[in-house]
């Protein structure tokens, strides 16, 4: 097999790149300076040997713990709770959070075998039960799935007797979205989710 | 900046990569066996220290000239003229043509300041004198494109003094194609180019 193809094999493997897309990757490499090239290859490197999960909640960072965890001016005694890394920074970019968040590393789906052992639930837990009532709130941001909801369902079963309050994010119209378009359940929870004007 | 950050920038610089696939990439990195990464960096490192244009068609290989232009099996009287190497192989993989390449390195474009001096163009016309009347045939393969076909009448002007015939693909209704769904220009090329039945 050519060395071309073996990387064509590769970016294959990246989430939504299919064979020609893949191509495409492999001839843009070729065409540009080796030393772009060069630098992709060993950023990627780079990145793989430096970055590991931080040890307390979860995120990929450089350090023992992320700069969130160990953030000053962060609120503590808050935290939210993801199913996977980037999801985190799409919540940062909005600059709307100033707590703490936990990564579970997935959702709970039996069928595929994931329970919640699986994910990191145990030291969601022990962070609750270890900041001595220092955590007050934990709001549940899985997705609105069916797998994510039943994980929601059972993160309030386990964190319910540790003390803190727990919230989910709201469910609703999305902003700019149109009534004609939205689905049926979406329509149900905001009817459900009404606030005073 | 941060090691992903930079990372993602890197990824951005790949055709038809923005900011969210770039950060799918490296998140889908980051969750699978560091091995596995490992294996893309180094393989895009490989490609880019191996791979270069052959010395005859402008293909890229791993050696001086590329396994086309030195096949025993392929018809040497024909050139089949592409503006990317990746054209080559849309057509090698339909396995139907058995002649040589030439791959152009883009179209002519005056705009952007791309001229016959900044295409392999000089090379093609040396290997048609080089061979003594050895090319019996040019396809020109440049893309339907306003450049492209620029560059097709360009490269029938200056082949057509060194003798060999010169061809083009044919122009028409795409197979599988619907006539309603067809556009006007390709109609009345394919009316234009109608054949006997």
């Amino acid at each position: 097999m050519s060395l071309i193809h073996q990387l064509v094999l590769e970016f294959k493997k990246l989430p939504g790149v299919g064979e020609k897309t893949a191509q495409r990757f492999v001839h843009s490499l070729l065409k540009r300076p080796s030393q772009d090239s060069l630098r992709l290859a060993s950023q990627i490197q780079e990145v793989t040997e430096k970055i590991n999960p931080c040890n307390t909640c979860g995120m990929f960072t450089e350090f023992d713990e992320c700069e969130i965890c160990t953030g000053s001016n962060r609120d503590h005694s808050l935290i939210c709770v993801v199913e996977e890394a980037h999801e985190v920074e799409a919540i940062e970019r909005t600059s709307g959070y100033n707590g703490l968040y936990h990564v579970l590393g997935g959702k709970l789906s039996p069928l595929d075998g994931v329970g919640p052992q699986e994910l990191n639930m145990a030291s969601l837990l022990e962070r609750i039960e270890d900041s001595g009532s220092g955590i007050l709130e934990v709001v549940v941001a899985t997705n609105s799935s069916v797998e994510g909801e039943a994980t929601a369902v059972y993160l309030e079963a386990v964190i319910r007797p540790l003390g803190p309050r727990i919230t989910r994010l709201a469910r609703g119209i999305p902003v700019g979205g149109d009534l004609e378009y939205v689905d049926h359940s979406t329509i149900v929870e905001a009817l459900a989710g009404r606030t005073e004007m």
